[in-house]
């Protein structure tokens, strides 16, 4: 997407995720006639993951260990750079998303917020005083062990790292081995919507206990599925277990877990404002 | 504690919680005289919680929705403000000793690190940027849902709002209660340390995983028995299933979870570290 912000937009494209030569020859040849003209003066990133972020490295703006076929190692930052002569910054599609939330989405006017997707996978960003929270490199939230009671869900978990973490119980490709078809195939009456928002809910608690967002928005395509969401907040409620007694959650709840402002964009428009935050620094 | 930091300490007192009017007395005798001699310009605060933290909030500096008997709502800030005429900061405890491991400890020279400490509670700060991360109120880590195997560990929990919450599984009192006798009472060969461990690491890759830190300090009471670091190690090199490849995790483990460099100190430090802040923000 080449633009300023989500009123702004002057062009935008769409390429399958194919090898690396292929795919970052069609980003190059898309962005290089506004790069040509002056229109682009800087390009954000976000994308899959792991990434190294850390500016100092010798691998920066690499990916890094993704299970992806062909894209271990990848220089992105260094390829992209180097055939259009931009600034080129990279963060994880997460973080790029939980960003483009905070500058023009659900978590406006917030210090700290955070941003989970449910979908293929599960990921979240963590925003701390408009900035994306980095670290040792960024964090994996949806990889996190939660407490999997096999009485009432057998299905042993689809993640290839920890079995049944997080995404291994919740993601899209979990509810496909677990019930042998896709989620959209299931009934909004079937049973196992309420698990799934019980999952969820104990991982949104549990980012809420660790890093104390003053918002969390849920995005990805499972959580298009609509009656999720009042689930999830009626039970992040139950597990605090009155804890925490602040308004956010006790008075209003529904302001405090919320769908992303900028629907399933945040990312896309969040690469547009990780570019910004590039040219403000530089 | 009256001082610069760790190599300059004027004076240090030490007084039991008993009421808030009967304690904070106690304190502001003690400081009065290095206020009136110009000795002491501000007091940084690590205090037991929950505290609002919030400046722009009518109850900034607050000690909030606290168990303990008479301490609901006190005005800790104002309180000592008024009566020394001083600049005053509050955080809590563990931010304090998060901060001051940060200053002069363990995780100096980090830009994300997280302080945990497991004794008669469990908690935790996390630093981003130098400064303790605060959000919507401030981490309470300690309270997150865990796997609990009731088959390996039937103890149903000690936690008043959670039961089997990592607090209500892994504290002193959770010891206690599932024994009848003190930790420090069990023996180092005793089997439940290698379940109190295992408790410690899935916590802990929890918040690795949420917060991506730097590096990790564990400190408290219970951490003083020096068998668990080692297995703590081990077990959340278990647990993140070489899912995060950095050198940290896979290479140098021994320096990325670590024992308090300031040992029982962190916290008082901290306070001084937080005054420290205080004075370079005005």
């Amino acid at each position: 997407m080449v633009g300023s912000d989500p009123c702004h937009v002057l062009d935008q494209a769409r390429f399958p995720t194919l090898t690396p030569t292929e795919t970052l020859e069609k980003v190059t040849q898309f962005f290089a006639p506004f790069c040509r003209a002056g229109q682009v003066r800087e390009i954000g990133i976000g994308s899959f993951g792991p990434c190294d972020l850390r500016r100092a490295s010798p691998t920066y703006g690499f990916i890094t260990s993704t299970p992806k076929p062909g894209w271990q190692n990848t220089d992105v930052v260094g390829a992209i750079h180097s055939a259009l002569l931009v600034d080129v910054i990279l963060d994880t599609d997460v973080n790029a998303a939980a960003l483009g939330e905070h500058t023009w989405g659900a978590t406006v006017g917030t210090n700290t917020s955070l941003y989970l997707t449910i979908g293929t996978g599960i990921g979240g960003g963590i925003i701390v005083d408009g900035r994306p929270l980095h670290g040792l490199q960024h964090p994996e939230m949806g990889h996190i062990r939660i407490p999997h009671d096999l009485s009432r869900d057998p299905f042993l978990g689809s993640c290839p790292f920890h079995a049944d973490c997080f995404e291994g119980l919740a993601s899209g490709p979990a509810i496909q081995q677990r019930f042998g078809r896709r989620g959209e195939e299931l009934a909004d009456n079937d049973p196992f919507w309420e698990l799934e928002a019980d999952y969820i809910a104990v991982a949104v608690s549990t980012y809420i206990l660790v890093s104390s967002p003053e918002r969390i928005v849920l995005g990805g395509g499972i959580m298009q599925r609509e009656l999720l969401l009042p689930r999830i907040r009626q039970q992040v409620i139950r597990l605090l277990g009155g804890y925490i007694r602040h308004a956010a959650l006790t008075d209003s709840i529904d302001n405090y877990i919320v769908a992303p402002g900028l629907g399933p964009q945040s990312g896309v428009f969040g690469a547009i404002a990780l570019a910004a935050t590039y040219s403000h620094q530089a």
